[in-house]
């Protein structure tokens, strides 16, 4: 009987305009017949290391322990930013460029070890003449084989101080009674939603209460993007088609939506930490 | 040795933008290994249940009886809308929220059962908070376990009247002899073609033939859209680059294209019962 | 134990906007339980078959042999074109329209046989009626039962003469001491590089080197879209931000980049016969 293997999980800003997908799925079948492949999202946004990291984070939790996350937004492919295949204190794996992707999976899940991919083993022999696609040469090459358990943890490659771990500067929510501070930290491009930063459980333990009316102020920089009343629910269903909510997303922090609308396009929102969020609860 | 399971088959309108599909993907593997996920589609019209419904009824037909669906168009996710399970007469089962999604599917198969899901039993325990993501904390994980066999159909939760189930209004097409009358009942948006409601057999059987030259009347309510002679064939390799044709779809329902162009761009047609078509034959 | 069958591998212009892809899987799925199905792209350019022929080209050499591709790129679906399957001289197959679509894998692989798809025995029955999508009723379905040994290769349908095989005009390199000769022969429309046929090898060979200004000629018919000094290296990364460069793509051909940003857009370069490239070796 055959021992049930991890899975091999992919993100990437490939796109499947053309073939290079195809041929980085080609190298994990070549290298094993019995991993599963998962795709993730190839449509991150291209060079966003930002959003490989927040992505990783959102999602990494609802998998099984011991899977293989392979993640290639990876603008300096061929230069020296080490890549690696990090280890979390609960047990996934993450196999990807150090540039910044690991930023928020080591803040919510932690980093036990970290280890330097050692490309004289662990990349794919008939490739050493191009250094541009390392998603197929080495991360994905790398990926498969620890999967599929033809190399263990510690034979891809030396360890590094996790210390070193390139990370990007993130900030923590401030919320104190009837008023929360906080960024937004990332988007949801498809329907258009503005995640924070701010934990609704710390809201609801500081005065406010589904069924509010808060006063929000989202500034870009100076520049004021709303700051008006804005009933705070748990759904965008709460409110009439149009309406602007301030809702409990998926990952349990408050986000700003336009029921069946789109928040980011209407009010301009980007995300970072130029997008600031004021939230106070309105005087009854 | 192992049983074969049900297929777990999705669409959704989710897109691959951002973490939603990893994070439900990931909530199905964590309730089982063994079930095949199957990605049907994720690029779904925003909100739009009457595609999500047309859909199903286009491709169910195709897959193995007992195959699992779950379908994820649902503006309404988080407000009193029903979450279910249907069980269709030839035995398929659609995981879905009540909300018109299961009307062509009803119309094709026919709905043998109904459940509302027992959410206290069947709904992913840590994402009690959240009300905004029933992809992952209800139907993929319902869909899992009954997929996975973890649970019966019957365990899903307590049966209801098939009569109540939210259905879209869809109309019949009218043929009779060298005269039929329909409407224009989904579009390709890929490939720009406009389908209709009206069966080429029905015009097969009521005087009109391959080959035909046929005047088209394509209206949006009141504004004439197409009024011309077209020629009525099997495919649209059948006449020149740029020609409009009245052909016959994959669903054996006449459509109308233009050779490698697109239909609907050229002659502003959308889909409904405001867009109506009438077709006669040609006095030869 | 089950033996180990043949992986089959898609790739189409069908997108994910309607049901297409759902349909072909479920005919997959009901032909066979135990085929791998993967999925190289359904993103291809709309009617491109030259885009369907080199995207074959870049990755079959990835994967196993005996693995069997599905390319459906078909304008002309439902006409006199031919409906093959391919045997390559190294053991792959390819089930494909005779279109144009086997003209780079002919390049680079060699075919050893094909065969003629018998549609009397090896086109789903229940789809007799419809002409359009061959993509679900026979290449879909050949392509199952050829992966899952229901049929041997032998059993496709009759034998015809590769030499009749339709294949597209592509010319090659020429590459003396210090200068060379070729055509952007396809884009990489995500990161927006322009491809060329111009193998690095040979220009390494013939007085090249990393690290070199060369002097590029980059022309659309007798229109000039770049003529300047450029960096040649072996990644984008070797340059700043903005910059363009020439460098050895992951086929180990040069092509133009500008790093973090989009080259074809930048110049108006697409790819094809007209769109010409000179590089000649700066005096040092």
């Amino acid at each position: 009987m055959q021992e049930v293997l991890p899975l091999l999980v992919f993100q990437t800003d490939f796109t499947y305009k053309e073939g290079a997908i195809a041929s980085m799925y080609g190298v994990v079948r070549s290298v094993s017949r019995d991993v599963e492949i998962i795709t993730a999202t190839h449509d991150l946004p291209q060079y966003d290391i930002w959003s490989a990291s927040y992505r990783l984070m959102q999602y990494v939790r609802f998998w099984p322990k011991g899977t293989v996350f392979v993640s290639v937004v990876d603008p300096g492919v061929g230069t020296s930013r080490k890549a690696c295949v990090a280890k979390t204190k609960d047990g996934y794996y993450i196999v990807t460029p150090d540039n910044g992707t690991l930023t928020h999976v080591w803040q919510q899940h932690g980093i036990a070890q970290v280890r330097q991919i050692d490309e004289s083993v662990n990349r794919l022999k008939s490739t050493e003449g191009t250094s541009v696609f390392h998603g197929r040469d080495l991360f994905g090459y790398c990926g498969a084989r620890l999967a599929a358990g033809i190399i263990t943890y510690e034979e891809v490659g030396p360890v590094y101080d996790p210390g070193s771990i390139v990370r990007l500067p993130i900030s923590a929510a401030h919320v104190e009674n009837g008023k929360a501070e906080g960024i937004v930290e990332i988007d949801d491009p498809n329907f258009g939603n503005a995640w924070t930063n701010i934990p609704v459980a710390k809201m609801l333990n500081n005065g406010f209460a589904y069924g509010d009316d808060v006063q929000i102020l989202l500034k870009k920089g100076d520049e004021v993007l709303l700051d008006r009343k804005v009933r705070f629910d748990r759904t965008f269903g709460d409110v009439a088609k149009g309406d602007v909510i301030l809702y409990n997303n998926e990952l349990m922090n408050v986000s700003l939506a336009v029921s069946q609308g789109s928040f980011i396009e209407q009010y301009h929102c980007g995300f970072g930490s130029e997008y600031t969020i004021v939230i106070r609860k309105e005087e009854s």
